[in-house]
């Protein structure tokens, strides 16, 4: 069965590389902090292949940025997240959750720290910029909030650094993984980063304003021809094998940072300052009853997860698959779900209720391995 | 050229409608607040003349009821909106623009009143969860905002009342426009509101939970064989043509409710404790810009309108084209946009930058009307 057809409109918003993405053929599009987010070329399983194998330019223009920016910015930020910033200085990507008061996940974004008084937020899909505004006028913080004009571009393959050193020069190889700097293309002086959603090498360029974005593309693409260059962006089956969390499907404000098995990127101790503190202390005083893991499903590939399947174990409901896909490389359904503390060891064979059946499941750990 | 196809996943959530509306035949979707909004069943023409002859079922779940619950219920809401609630009673849906500190819009909902210390706001396509959390967490009310399970189901066309009166008994016969009540279906008492995003005559039942909601739908199309009924949705022809305002579309965080010409919506003298009121007051005092309008576009029918389109006089630019679709019933392109105050006089000609060429226009009133 094909999948619907998307219904286009200006609150759907195009990108500065829409007409760039059109021209490649672009097949398939999800919707993505209200923009267009391209997610097939060709087929879904010739675009992972291509990924795994060459390079790919992503217009993830979606992954917005929300600058704070003024005396109290990086105090919101504070109150933001449970991760501590003691360590977040200039030139470092920082993955961070952002929780309400419930402890529960509102975004994953990644911040980028400009300035004393200027930071990034990058983030997943939800209204970041209408939480952080809200905290601030509630509070009568001293920041500026807004959108700004900036719009990511992700070279992501094992062939990216090859590619983007004839773009950038040779200094992008000396980028260590989530760090950023600025670099020259024409005028511009651009944000890069060593960054990504895929678990292949990538970089991420945060493209400022419309005038030169289709330029940045038209070079990545000409000076990649013998690198089997071509677009692409975030691949289902890549993530899931990669164990790449998707905010909206693995994740929700349902989940805490704990159940999604982010705990290196939570600092209890340090962030007293944080909305989630208190109930984020007490869940972990509680015991977790469930966390993020792994499943591998059995069988023929299985169809599209659009809806939680439950996962049981003795007939008794255990957890839930939220993301699933047939992996080539790993010959079964990788999949991705939240899975009750009594069965989340490695190994322990569950039944994930699909939509066209019952399968045999295995919990596993994420990223799945070859050893899997 | 056919539109590109949606990919789908657990984010873009599902509704308790989703397996009647495949069920169907929808054949597009938008996304909105993270959720499938069915947008096209036959072709967009034809849906439309069905509308607006016979009456349609629609799955608007994606109109997310944010519930705001506490003693401080009200008083949040009265800070996020510049419209007076002194009128908001049980039983009534109200209109309110929501703006932030600027004065710039940041959603377009329906208010319902449960109770003194209880509110739904049932939203446009922007995350008010976080927003109306982010204040009243800052500002310490007591209050609790969440999303609620409430999924509205619209039926639209000139056969609504009948088709409803066959489900829900004679008694709606007698709800007022924009009014609500209670309304029995088989072992549920629903809230029904004579409202929906169309210029038909027609109804919005917002069905709690999940469990039944399969019935009720089946229950509409099997009472209306012989009225034709069918499943529908939103139609952008038939919106712009009413001059109902698309937020995200025709309105955005740039614009205030005057620009969008939501005056009758906005009670400057009584909203003092509106985050936006001092923003507005001097907006107001400085005069206005620009203001929304209807755009009669000539020619063949345009293409989809995804971007602003420019609009000139005289060769200078004094406004955009935000949404745009020909209409069979006026024989001519209708839109909706916003135009400089030296040319927003009925009648005004412009020319509009359409991506297939520069037409002339002509400034209107909306709704359109066949004097126009």
């Amino acid at each position: 069965m094909n999948p619907p057809f998307l219904s286009c409109s200006r609150r759907v918003r195009r990108t500065p590389f829409s007409a760039q993405v059109e021209a490649a053929g672009v097949k398939a599009y999800t919707v993505y902090n209200h923009m267009l987010l391209p997610t097939v070329f060709d087929e879904i399983e010739a675009d992972y292949r291509h990924l795994k194998t060459h390079v790919q330019v992503w217009d993830v223009a979606c992954e917005r940025q929300i600058e704070i920016r003024g005396r109290d910015a990086q105090r919101l930020v504070e109150m933001m997240t449970p991760r501590s910033l003691t360590r977040l200085d200039y030139g470092k990507c920082f993955y961070a959750p952002l929780v309400d008061d419930t402890g529960g996940m509102l975004n994953d974004p990644v911040l980028l720290k400009l300035d004393d008084d200027r930071l990034w937020v990058s983030i997943a899909d939800s209204d970041v910029l209408l939480w952080a505004k809200g905290l601030a006028l509630g509070l009568g913080l001293d920041v500026q909030v807004f959108e700004a004009d900036v719009h990511p571009l992700a070279v992501q393959g094992q062939k990216s650094t090859e590619l983007m050193a004839r773009v950038f020069g040779d200094d992008v190889r000396t980028l260590g993984f989530f760090r950023f700097r600025r670099m020259r293309f024409g005028t511009q002086d651009l944000i890069v980063a060593r960054s990504g959603y895929s678990k292949q090498r990538g970089f991420e360029i945060y493209q400022e304003g419309w005038e030169h974005a289709a330029a940045l593309w038209d070079a990545l693409i000409a000076a990649g021809e013998d690198l089997d260059v071509r677009a692409g962006g975030p691949n289902t089956i890549e993530r899931i094998e990669g164990g790449l969390l998707s905010y909206g499907s693995d994740m929700t404000r349902d989940d805490t940072p704990f159940e999604c098995g982010l705990e290196n990127f939570v600092d209890l101790d340090m962030v007293e300052g944080c909305i989630g503190h208190a109930a984020l202390k007490l869940h972990v005083q509680n015991g977790l009853e469930r966390q993020i893991r792994g499943i591998s499903i059995g069988g023929s590939p299985v169809p599209l997860c659009t809806m939680p399947w439950p996962v049981h174990v003795d007939g008794r409901r255990t957890g839930q698959v939220t993301s699933a896909m047939w992996s080539p490389d790993f010959e079964t359904n990788v999949s991705i779900g939240m899975i009750g503390s009594e069965h989340w060891e490695e190994g322990t064979e569950v039944t994930v209720e699909t939509p066209d059946g019952v399968r045999p499941g295995t919990v596993c750990t994420l990223p799945f391995s070859r050893s899997a």
